[in-house]
């Protein structure tokens, strides 16, 4: 299966290497990246030194159609959305880990992207790619909007209540904290070492992008309309995000019976672990692989249940979740490139 | 003024020797150590070398009552309620930073210390020293409770609200997330630089002392009784605690009437800082310094108050406010020895 | 291929765990652990939830012979000592990542280790496991004694001088950085998360226990003996070792002469990278591989060439070398199992 | 005493503001920034809030000869130099923090940075602000060369051997190792956080700027002409310079007369620590202060005497060194505004 990679100077294309590498069926053929046309992926990225020496071309789409059977965009925001129409009219199998495809709604998009959505015609054809929870629609489907990283974790998290109807919210408070290679490569202030190192803050308070893809995500699933209190927060770290979720039930449960539901829920999902009675994930348990881990303890005392949701943000909220897409698209196992253990420590 | 610590190893101590090291008025004469008399400072903290050359000595609490002012406790729980009582008696005035005399309720001191609390004769003089709150109590007080670093930036963060009765919640969210120097010096695998580094974690979820604490506080001021979910996490970093709180007004307002709400109850306070309407504080930006800095944002979206404060978790959450309220009870200046800069970056 | 790994809890059987998991002909079948025996690997990394089930056993040479092929050992200093000989007379093949083996001076053991060395008869099986220079000894040897994290990296970035006699130095200066994991797991102040964050420090300056190695091994090699003055220093990152060394040439060469040596040394070594003039390489580089990467720079004005040496201490210095020492001794290809791309950023 | 920062917006002047905000003497009247005039600081950096709102303002020489005592320049490279004759011009003192002034070598002047150095004129009357070793010329001097944060850690650390010819080394190897806020608050890659994070490298090697100030200031108190290799480092921490230097001496010394001759030449240094034969100091024993701790041991082994000098490079690596030198211009205290401890941990 050869595979094209658009974007060739992002983290999520380092990482989509990373993970195709090892990947036993995927061989990456080409590498696009219109700031670096001509230069070798290795110059860019130093570790790929004797690994991935091919170099960076520009875009063209019929050639990516001659040559690749799936393409992957690892863009900055409203990049994709002006290439992909003409590759899925010429056939071309697309997963975008960008988000310009994973709204619905026109007006949201504009408000949280700053730009017009690509036209319906290709906007309906695309998947959302949670794999867990779309995989029947993933199978069948031409076009895959990647998820975002927090919606990724915040998702996944939430499912089995929202799927069993357990939750009584239709207003649910997600605190989030993300390591800061989910900022990307672009240089910044808010990222520059030393003012992010030994420092954190919460940003886009009340803005961020995912806002909306949280909430149609979860309304897609739940009999009413959900909001969303999302505050995201920036930590000192390079890799990991921690989602804290606060959620009403509908009837009393113990902390046991939710476990219990969610080892149900994900019980053939390889990828996601559900942590004992007592035991809340960390971040580094993660690292570097596609897993993502859940802890879950019911406050009886304010009849709170409280969830977290541990990912590596490059990993499950990005490539990963992107390679494990493209196996159920192809018909390959879940877990066909994405075996790699998490880095500990 | 002279002063002595007891608790001479641990953090607590070393932070109240620097920040007293820039007192004007203040002399630290005696460093009790248990487990290192007869050690000098310098040894256990080479930092101090030619600084803070004095031996650390045993506990006498009659020599203390010769030679000092005030004594500072920095102590592990369950150890100044052994001590304290003998001092008070021989009319000594005492600052603990521990929290063995910060509730009032016994069952709820057995429930989350572990043991009985100290008797009644002597919690009954404990004055909470939450500085910009109980200020006239504080002045006339013995023995200062000094509040935990997590209670201090929470209930700064919510007494406005609390003590103008805008809101309506009895049950309070709070995320909260620390630096790691708040687990103090003794070692442990959680704390572990190769297993907490590049990690971040929630912890003693729905167990953490701090949960009564904030609760009393809280309640002390509002209507009702106030109930908190309270979350702690550890991010990797030495210093600084942020505290993420959700709230729900019983008005509909907006953010600049929040922050003008704000800014006219800490008017008087110079430690207390409210950031811009769209700005939110970052710990770095209070990192060694007294300070506590606060950012609202009302998201009239899902109608509620977001409240971020950040302090310092060794100096506003411990040794500073200590020798803060060691200025209120002497008739100093909030500022004597406090005026050092935040160190940035 | 059936594998043991003696050493449960320490950074070294959870790296060789995660390595021997992407291995396609090896299995981990029993994990041998004194102070844990009968708990679950998962217990004790919860990372390895779902992947490494097994319980840790207590050690049984017997048993060990009839069910494995070969044995790692991840113990502590002056353990594997007392082990290895049954095994070894029971014909099971060992790879040792601790230091007991790898010395051939009792006299130099003693002084650095502060205890006897095994006795002749086993020292004298031991093949010192460098797999880039000693493959042919390795290829036939029963027992490895796997290098030091240190002497690796100071090794293969000077045995190209060493080997062809290009150096007059007998004493060499080695001034090398690890990150704190080669600390292991055992608590110590040293490496408590808030003494190590933004600190950095030289340490066991003169009397560390991979001098006599360094030097053993490159003596083995040179017309001469070689002396070194090794400065170790701890940097607050979890994985990774720079060694900085300081060379004198025999005859005058410039950078580009001195890279065509390397290139040329290790032109089939898949693990050693040698980077293009005017570029050094990062320890993030090959942060969770197997890689050795190196830099030069002849320094024309005084004449001395600077070598760079970068690996991850966990992977090259320890369990992936020692992975690849299997190979060579089963007539595997060096990379089997170890393909695994440095994660990057 | 009025004082203006030029530079505003750089490390620099923020840290210069923290020190001078302690300062019993000094008053920071006006702060210029060319980039952001009209703007207040404490917007460029928000933990100044409440402390330091002045707006700064563009260049003005003749307004500045009227309403400040001295001029602190906090540029980079190449500014100072079309600013400062003006100034000294018009009899204002100035103490600049670059590397304009430093240098007494027009060619190497244009070698290393790139451009011609200033006429000289103004050259000649500049004094190398190394306080310890200057302290007379500084007294009389109107215009102050601030050392770069290298050079005052390596000449600090070798002095006492250079001063009494101790050494036989006409060339000295320095490895030397920084903190990341040694490269400033400009934007680049290569302190990108997500790229510097858990990373280390050697830069600059062989070209570093530093190299030809440390020889030129060696040189001055040498019999001989001093050659150095000197090889600079970054390692993920924010604050900090470790420099470990490589010395061979003309007698035979053990480590304690070494210590005792570093005892008896900065006797009267209160900035200048020794440790105590067998211990090493770390930079974290110095964060934030004025304080440069240095750690000898004479290997005995190999006849090399190794330095260790650690400074926080930010603090007597330039705004500290500054500020101490203002207090000898102007006949003050040497630690005056600069008695902060150590932040610590």
């Amino acid at each position: 299966m050869d595979v094209a990679i658009i974007g060739g100077t992002g983290y999520g294309a380092a990482e989509l290497i990373r993970l195709l590498h090892h990947h036993p069926q995927a061989n990456v053929k080409k590498i696009i990246s219109q700031s670096n046309s001509g230069v070798k992926m290795s110059e860019v990225y130093p570790h790929l030194t004797n690994i991935m020496e091919i170099e960076m071309e520009d875009f063209d789409a019929e050639a990516l159609a001659k040559e690749v059977d799936v393409v992957f965009f690892a863009t900055p925001s409203n990049v994709s959305k002006h290439r992909i129409p003409e590759l899925l009219d010429l056939g071309v199998k697309v997963i975008d880990l960008s988000g310009d495809f994973r709204l619905t709604n026109r007006e949201l998009y504009k408000e949280y992207y700053g730009e017009e959505m690509a036209s319906d015609k290709y906007v309906n054809q695309a998947v959302y790619g949670l794999s867990e929870i779309y995989r029947e629609e993933i199978r069948k489907a031409a076009l895959i909007a990647n998820p975002g990283c927090y919606p990724t974790s915040v998702t996944l998290g939430l499912m089995p209540l929202i799927d069993h109807q357990w939750t009584i919210n239709e207003t649910l408070i997600i605190d989030a904290k993300t390591g800061v290679s989910g900022a990307g490569r672009s240089l910044s202030l808010n990222v520059h070492y030393s003012e992010m190192n030994e420092n954190m803050k919460a940003y886009g308070v009340g803005k961020h992008k995912h806002i909306p893809e949280i909430e149609q995500i979860l309304t897609d699933r739940f009999s009413e309309e959900v909001q969303v209190v999302f505050t995201p927060h920036i930590v000192p770290m390079t890799r990991g995000i921690l989602s804290t979720m606060y959620v009403d039930l509908k009837d009393s449960k113990n902390t046991a019976e939710v476990i219990d539901l969610y080892e149900q829920y994900y019980k053939n999902d390889p990828f996601v672990r559900i942590r004992k009675e007592g035991v809340m994930p960390a971040t580094k348990e993660v690292y570097g692989s596609n897993y993502c881990d859940i802890g879950l303890y019911m406050d009886e005392r304010t009849n709170k249940l409280i969830v977290v949701s541990v990912i590596d943000n490059l990993v499950k909220g990005a490539a990963g979740q992107a390679v494990q897409n493209m196996n159920i698209m192809f018909g390959l196992d879940d877990m066909a490139g994405l075996e790699l253990l998490p880095t500990y420590p």
